[in-house]
């Protein structure tokens, strides 16, 4: 992309509504634009982002054998009578009624829906296991909506339920969402903790909550220090081998790592005194093993292999799309603008012509913009007439992990500079050999995006 | 994607509550289910092809330097009161009020929510011409929702917004707007054909509906058969070149084409009799200018290049991408079931394993799926225990245009089948000679999402 082409309303004020830093840098960058309270327009820069974030978790997900469906937003009311919950709710469920008087609802969660289309198509345990999962738009609406797309109203969620013959099988569904929740945080550049969360009143047995540290974050969190340590890295995961999958959950729960709302002093008092951590977290995700709780008010069973029936086990297990990007950036961000991880940058490179209107510089723009182009990746070329230092403090407050930067003088020599945005080094390399060294940075990323 | 874990929900019966061919087929296909009246939860097959359309209307409308962003799904009726159609609008739109008391609604279109954003942030006549669009779910509550996805409640739209210094330069986006909407259909395997529409109480200048053929559309439409005949074929397009696209546009505007609305006696009289045809269509996208209808009221000028100050000109343009779905199946269907074209299809490739558990016929299919694969395409395995009729019966009712058959008295010969499920058409071909041929039916669709 040309950014004399592109829409890119970076402000140079910070904006006094925000009050948390990933707030004011999306609103900085251009990235989001508040429609009314809690509500935002995601604009070319935040929706590039917001996708690249989509399009991880819908990899990992069908990584793990997930199925991807896409249930509607608005939902109606009498489902959530059969389970109970319409009343339950309480105010945060926005209420509607349609011109012929029904009533309906802007979904904020989908148990009871998917629930439904279980009923409806599935009634063998033949057809098992089997996970839907969808990324859609939900509404909660939040007395207090702040702290910008972090706790929105209209907010992007992914949500999945799975569908199990009994508990063991459940648990096997547990262990393959929570490891693929690990990786999904691991290539969007964040570290995200497991941690033994509440239950709360509906009861069910096992749930974790995924918490990234920062200090914004609105829980508490107590953890060892060596969990922090950990990482998937690289390994092969077969989510077939569930002996695989269970020692890898082994090894990421056995640390102690809680929220307030589970907290046990004298467990964390154990922990030797140099790991004792504790922090602030955001919430970006949660997976939870329920039971039978909606299968048996809404009656989803299937027959058993000895010709019995079951209510199905079900769980449901959610990453916060739209919020990720706050967290992401409340987790990488410096005094001159967002830093972001490669694997969720909008643009992989910027190009800036220090010289813009100068033959030679504009030629070597060209070239070095297809050569990325020819190499998979989507490079933001500041081809505007803006003098250097406008266009270095673009680039920094938007965040792009590499920069390429042109100009006459280093022309001369054969060189141009190619920068990290998180160390702010830089080294002068042939156009070739920058293309080059960038193509390399992004290759395992590019090749993690392939999961056909 | 092997059949064994997908989840495909076929059904055996015709549902009574279709009452056209293409609700009916994909209730049959399991790609969608009713949720209710109007509004629909996309099952995996279904939100496959959904998806595909969705990147093909993505792919076009960047290819012709729009830029992509995203407004959300809910508006405040404070905008709406200031365009004045928030007490306009009618009985549609859906009207909502939060906890808070506050009016919003469900937004059918986004004219005053784009413009917003763009008076915002858009001063000057420097950072024009500008294009934004999104796909956004709309919701407008029609008072008969009927046909499935034809005509839901809630549906997915394209709605894209130019913005321009002049009446001359939101022509020649007018002008991309038809080219780029040409290219989406044909990639699609539609005929859509440009009609002059009425632009009704609006009262623009300008406007176009694309419609596609077939006997179950809404409109009537008169058209001189020579229409039909146009094609863009591989002619590669310039959107920066406005002559080529006024020809292209003159070249399809030219053929006598209208709606009952605009329909003119006399000029349809003069198309030579063999020539005139008179049909029923199905609206899949709109073009349309309306200059200053919503920057005046809502204030949206610029600066000019010499100094003065005007209201910008505008258009909106839209794709009805979950609508397609339907259009397609009407025009592309038998009495075995859907008929995908290659551009949308959910799988590229069926392969039907005639004896499942043989050994020969199972390694085959398994090097056959990971041939495919390895070709950039997505095949559907039928690797279940069904008779071969049944896995026919579904592979035709859910229409991949390409299917591969393994059976174990082929393979002694060394062949397999591959046949078209257009023209029923079956040839014996060696495993890879056959994986070649449907790679080389694929490669300009592969070719033509590449657009960075």
């Amino acid at each position: 992309m040309r950014l004399s082409r592109y829409f890119l309303p970076v402000l140079k004020e910070n904006p006094a509504e925000a009050q948390i830093v990933s707030h004011r840098l999306m609103l900085r960058a251009g990235m989001i634009k508040q429609a009314q309270a809690g509500i935002y327009s995601w604009l070319p820069l935040g929706y590039k982002v917001l996708r690249n974030v989509e399009a991880i978790v819908h990899q990992e997900q069908q990584r793990a054998g997930h199925i991807p469906l896409l249930m509607p937003t608005l939902q109606s009311a009498d489902l959530w009578r059969e389970s109970g919950r319409y009343d339950a709710y309480g105010e945060e469920m926005l209420r509607i009624t349609d011109r012929q008087g029904r009533d309906m609802l802007y979904g904020p969660t989908n148990e009871e829906l998917i629930t439904d289309i279980f009923r409806s198509h599935v009634s063998s345990y033949k057809d098992l296991p089997l996970t839907l999962y969808h990324i859609q738009w939900k509404f909660r609406d939040e007395i207090r909506p702040r702290f910008g797309v972090m706790r929105g109203r209209e907010f992007l969620m992914k949500d999945g339920y799975n569908f199990d013959v009994d508990y063991e099988a459940a648990m096997r569904a547990y262990d393959r969402h929570m490891v693929s929740y690990l990786r999904t945080y691991e290539r969007m550049g964040l570290k995200a903790i497991p941690m033994r969360a509440d239950s709360g009143p509906i009861g069910g047995e096992d749930t974790h909550e995924f918490l990234v540290l920062a200090d914004t974050g609105e829980s508490e969190v107590f953890y060892d220090a060596a969990i922090t340590d950990l990482t998937l890295g690289d390994r092969a995961v077969d989510y077939d081998d569930a002996a695989q999958l269970r020692s890898i959950c082994e090894e990421w729960t056995t640390p102690y790592a809680r929220t307030d709302e589970t907290h046990d002093e004298s467990l964390f008092d154990a922990i030797p005194e140099d790991r004792r951590k504790s922090s602030r977290g955001i919430e970006v995700g949660q997976i939870f093993y329920f039971g039978t709780k909606y299968s048996d008010p809404l009656n989803a069973a299937v027959q058993t292999a000895d010709g019995g029936k079951v209510p199905v086990h079900m769980g449901s297990h959610g990453i916060g799309v739209s919020r990720l990007l706050g967290a992401i950036i409340e987790a990488s961000h410096d005094d001159k603008g967002i830093i972001w991880p490669e694997g969720v940058t909008p643009f992989h490179c910027g190009i800036v012509n220090l010289r813009q209107g100068d033959e030679a510089a504009d030629a070597e723009c060209n070239r070095i913009y297809a050569a990325l182009v020819a190499a998979g990746l989507e490079p933001l070329y500041d081809d505007t007439n803006e003098r250097a230092g406008g266009k270095f403090a673009t680039m920094d407050l938007i965040g792009l992990p590499w920069r390429i930067t042109v100009g006459p003088r280093g022309l001369k020599n054969g060189v141009v500079e190619l920068t990290s945005r998180r160390t702010g080094e830089s080294e002068e390399l042939s156009p070739e050999a920058a293309v080059q060294k960038v193509a390399e940075i992004y290759a395992p990323h590019l090749a993690a995006a392939a999961i056909l």
